[in-house]
């Protein structure tokens, strides 16, 4: 039976996203505290984790008020490794398949996440060069080249979809907004782009991902729509 | 009962000792197939691993030769998940403990290995500037501020020390044979303060690493000290 679970997190953050996606999918009991990223609380970095980041996880340790973690409860930090966590403590959750194949192949997509789709954005949200934008593109097009012919990621719903989710609704929330380093308008070109033919599979699989209750529960798009313009509308006039 | 195992290494390669380390601990049956990374075969990239890299794993399908891959078995990449795919297939094996908790702390041992103490020292080894080096030390560093007073990573043998013993081996023979792009002398000069007091922790534990039978097993210093003069010694000339 899993301890008492605090999750530290924040609406605007992919990888604070992707921990309550699997506390969502798993139906764990958790108490949920949002930490402001531009005006942390002092007690944070040294009560809950030094590196000052979300998400993080409080876990077991008596009954305590968030903003007052115990010290006899256990700090955990770093999104895939609490995604990890959550479905170690629930085994019987859609989290992980059974069978050690899929498993691997989970692993290998949210690998491929990480160092094709989630690198690639952040260039082309913060630099916008051509480069950058079709790096993006072909980050998107290596995600959409592993998956099945129909389903999620590895044909049920896993950790592996739960890796890429908050990332691609963020970066739809920039594209529509025209929010990045980008020349203005292009924004939409990549929409556009997006919806050519050479990406249906990946379309198909990003409505599946969109409609999933879990991913409704945790992502507030008028919120992140907001913080968006208020944190990066600078980064074009920077350029 | 886990099905044939073929792994495609390089001993050169660290990532592909953290394959054969987690087989070897989980006591598998596996055959091993040595792949020339300046020289590969053609059938390689096709029929094993599109990205062309080792560790690569066939799991399943007929008996064949390894140099001839059967298009029956699943094809399987990238070392991190190996390592928890062979952890996976041997449940009983001391790769990952049960409890969530420490392989929660195993999988953020790992986390910090990658982004600290690997891309440092690839980083001091490849540009040799002071700055790359004194990161280096920075990530051995970080890498000791995890480890609990006695022991492995997370106390018991787990894969968070099979993601890190074989960079280590890897920078240990580049410092004490003076290779990589940094000034001539400074090898010695980096060996010399990883012996200073503050890095005691991390020198037990880096023996108690070398003394691993799996590790013995699996790591040729011979060869690889043979094959890192022949493959980096332009590092420096080419600065």
């Amino acid at each position: 039976m899993p301890e008492r679970i605090t999750l530290y997190t924040a609406k605007i953050c992919p990888y604070a996203q992707r921990a309550e996606l699997a506390l969502e999918e798993a139906k764990a009991k958790y108490t949920k505290y949002q930490i402001d990223l531009q005006n942390k609380p002092e007690w944070y970095a040294p009560k809950v984790n030094p590196a000052s980041k979300v998400p993080a996880i409080a876990y077991g340790g008596p009954a305590v008020q968030p903003d007052q973690p115990s010290s006899e409860s256990v700090k955990l930090a770093e999104s895939l490794v609490l995604v990890e966590f959550v479905a170690d403590l629930f085994p019987d959750s859609p989290l992980l398949p059974a069978d050690p194949v899929k498993r691997a192949q989970a692993r290998f997509f949210i690998e491929v996440v990480s160092s094709k789709l989630v690198s690639s954005w952040n260039n082309a949200l913060r630099t916008g060069t051509p480069e950058a934008v079709q790096a993006f593109l072909g980050g998107v097009e290596a995600v959409q080249s592993l998956l099945p012919a129909q389903g999620y990621a590895v044909g049920e719903f896993s950790i592996a979809d739960i890796s890429v989710a908050p990332f691609l609704a963020r970066a739809y929330v920039a594209l529509e907004n025209d929010i990045g380093a980008y020349e203005q308008g292009e924004g939409a070109k990549i929409l556009e782009a997006l919806q050519q033919p050479r990406f249906a599979r990946f379309q198909t699989y990003w409505a599946e991902l969109q409609a999933r209750p879990s991913f409704q529960a945790t992502f507030d798009k008028e919120y992140v729509t907001e913080a968006f313009k208020k944190r990066f509308s600078s980064l074009r006039v920077k350029q």
